[in-house]
């Protein structure tokens, strides 16, 4: 195949060295907790680290070339790799002694996904807790990479068209960008954790649970290190917007924080994608609260203790549902498929929109449906004037057919892959509503899903295949598609 | 606007003329049974020509020339003027005096969906009967004129290859193919319903049953003289297999049919969709029948009489379920929402397929599916080498990026019109299988629904404003979606 196969080999021994490099900070957690697992989370790093070292030291002398075939495995198995060599903690712990339950908690958390397979997370040591929620935060991290540096290169899913909006030495180059953009995004990343960690902190949440759902906000995974999610500070309004306000800036492009703090505030407010991004969850948001406070058959009230009167709680809870199933995050306040049959569909249909393009978020994404939903009106307009050259514009910008297509290709795509997932599941024995919704919320890595998936319960309840199957959507979804599925196609594998 | 309003008008007024004399056939076989509605069907066929005869009379000399913006308007229009006047014979004889029923009910016949908002069907006369099935039978030859020569005029969703494939004088002048092509399907679509009448009265069903079950069938709408639909028909196998034969003609291409009648069988056998429609229905067949006879929560045995073991009795359901629901007809022999939950989503799924274009069967139709297939896979190959151009192949035949871009607009717009349609009844409290299930049947022209509105029971618990939005989004599956649409944008609407 001509493939050069020791870089890829050389690269997953780079990345089994940083993962035990974390493993060690979850061991060092687990110590100053003195949680009792520290053993064997240090064993678990050791394990890593051994084997991130072999693999580095029989591949050295490499070619320093990676061409484009090989950027599409390097990324799918660096995540497949990350994910195996992450299960180590909970199976050496005996936290999640079974192989299927752990790789899929820790694909759920690599992918940022959220959905999880525990039944009592409470009862897990700290430093297992902290281990989870770290996989999320360092699968942002490598998202961001990818959207930045990556994936614009390998020319999927008109990730092109944001790559040309991200500040950077060159878009062609990719070692310089990596280097530079994405340092300066993984600050922005940092910093936000930070911050959200310390107002968390002074709002009354203890530093641990303040740190924990810190990681998994800027990431928008969605672990919790409580059984009922955010619900458990139903109590305490202030604690939820602070995570509300957070989940909304992991959902939009890391680009414009970054172009925010340069005091380019101008440059944020025109961008096309925030506001359509704001907007939706604005507008989304006022159907929600409405539809909760005037007819949601579970009482507000009965949900949690009212603080604040019935308004302001359906306010709240119809808002963090809203960005928390948006930006992808899946948080729970409230279980929204016992709202209303209304907004069971309701919120269904917001795991397809996704967050903004460059953010930590999964699902199809703002950009991609503005461009398609542009574009199939503008196909009216071309069908009245056959002749006319009319073409698709984006902040100001003409985008090429080229790019249109690939979205549309990316669209087409999504919704296969949502169908056959939804069948896949059904035939394995799920209920209707269970399998269209874990289908859709694992390929978008939101999080919590429908029916027997509802947002108060887990997805334990799945047959093995299916964990194995959810796992596989969360990591599709994740590397938007393309970069997965090309891996199966026969002519990727041919000599060229 | 400069739109010839006057031809449009006299248009209308022709076919109220041929509406109004479809009622009088329809009288004529209420007298033969001496049903009791005679004179109340012929005062709406008096009724029905009176007003067609007016609108043709005030617009006598007018140009004769139809541009392309007048196109979309003769066509939604006139489907809309036929379910108007439709509903006459309804009202008149008291058979449905609601009218908001009697416009759904004409609806559902005249864009050959099946939906049925009647709770007894076997109660009432002869005459609205035959007049039920005779909506199906006429919107069949409507969308034949359509698919054949109307919309490839009017640039829509791809139409324009499938129209280069069918026989005809000049694939650009409007009228010799009216007149030429339409007439030649016509006589095929004529024959096979004659064809099929004579079959299911030697087959054991009266004549009356045949003739209407009949005319139901080739135009793949689905309206049954039983409540319970082909279910009735549960202990004479021969029967079904005949219907289940019609079917599979009624979705496959008329244009086929008229090369098989030529003796260019070759030509049939090579033709790409009707090769992938055949297997297509294979393997699902193969898969429902597999699911129903080794898991189907209802036994098979429990549904029927027991004819031929159960074997062939899953085999059959399995088949006459598929090829209903593939063809769009949406006759019932068993309640396929109540086998297994696999075969729920199963069901739901193939309700996106559709028939083959130039057939009478709605839905996306399995031409569009297979180049969105195609041109997606191709994306794989595109994104590997990004400076090739590697153009879409069907039948042996480049398809220009045009009609690519044309199909891949149709089926996000479908996908569109589908959420917001389930969005839109689950509004109005349907719950969430029942309002994706009826948006997606209704859309399809399938008849039959999941949930509250599945194949054993009815629309009739809808909502007032539920019907008339599945009526609405009937039409427009129907017309294409852009024929409708197109109409509710602004630009439709301006001078140019």
């Amino acid at each position: 195949m001509g493939l050069n196969s020791k870089i890829i080999f050389h690269l997953m021994g780079l990345l089994l060295l940083c993962n035990g490099a974390f493993m060690l900070l979850a061991a060092l957690v687990s110590g100053i907790y003195n949680d009792g697992v520290t053993l064997d989370i240090t064993l678990a790093a050791i394990t890593t680290l051994f084997v991130g070292v072999l693999a580095m030291f029989y591949t050295r002398g490499h070619k320093k070339e990676v061409k484009r075939k090989e950027g599409y495995i390097i990324v799918t198995l660096g995540w497949l790799v990350m994910s195996i060599s992450g299960i180590l903690p909970y199976i050496f712990s005996g936290a999640i002694p079974d192989v299927t339950n752990a790789f899929f908690e820790t694909m759920s958390g690599y992918t940022t996904t959220g959905a999880s397979i525990l039944e009592d997370i409470e009862a897990l040591p700290e430093g297992i807790l902290f281990w989870r929620s770290l996989t999320h935060w360092i699968g942002g991290m490598g998202i961001i990479v990818l959207a930045i540096a990556i994936l614009p290169l390998l020319g999927i899913g008109g990730m092109q068209l944001f790559a040309a909006e991200a500040p950077g030495p060159s878009a062609d180059k990719l070692h310089p960008r990596i280097t530079d953009t994405a340092k300066r995004l993984w600050l922005i990343y940092f910093g936000y954790t930070a911050a959200e960690t310390l107002l968390l902190k002074l709002a009354g949440m203890s530093f641990f649970d303040a740190l924990n759902h810190s990681l998994a906000t800027l990431s928008t995974g969605g672990f919790s290190t409580k059984n009922a999610s955010l619900a458990y500070w139903n109590g305490e309004p202030l604690i939820q917007y602070i995570v509300i306000f957070f989940m909304f800036l992991a959902g939009s492009n890391f680009v414009l924080s970054y172009f925010a703090f340069k005091g380019k505030v101008q440059r944020v407010l025109r961008d096309e994608e925030f506001k359509t991004y704001g907007i939706f969850i604005l507008i989304f948001t006022i159907i929600a609260a409405l539809v909760i406070y005037t007819k949601a058959n579970v009482p507000v009230s009965e949900y949690h203790p009212m603080v604040s009167g019935p308004g302001e709680s359906a306010f709240r809870h119809a808002l963090f549902q809203v960005v928390a199933v948006v930006s992808t995050t899946g948080f729970v306040t409230a279980d929204f498929t016992g709202w209303t049959p209304f907004l069971t569909v309701f919120f269904f249909g917001l795991m397809f929109l996704g967050g903004s393009a460059g953010s930590t978020a999964g699902g199809i994404k703002v950009m991609r449906h503005m461009l398609i939903i542009k574009n199939g009106l503008l196909e009216f307009k071309r069908t009245l004037h056959p002749n006319a050259i009319i073409p698709v514009r984006f902040n100001n910008k003409t985008v090429t057919e080229h790019i249109v297509y690939n979205i549309i290709g990316f669209f087409v795509l999504y919704m296969l892959l949502f169908i056959i997932g939804a069948l896949v599941l059904s035939f394995m024995g799920l209920d209707y509503i269970s399998a269209v919704g874990g289908a859709a919320s694992s390929l978008g890595n939101v999080g919590p899903a429908l029916g027997s998936l509802n947002p108060l319960s887990n997805f334990n309840g799945l047959p093995m295949l299916g964990k194995w199957w959810c796992a596989f959507l969360m990591l599709a979804g994740r590397l938007e598609l393309f970069t997965v599925l090309i891996l199966l196609t026969p002519y990727f594998w041919k000599r060229t």
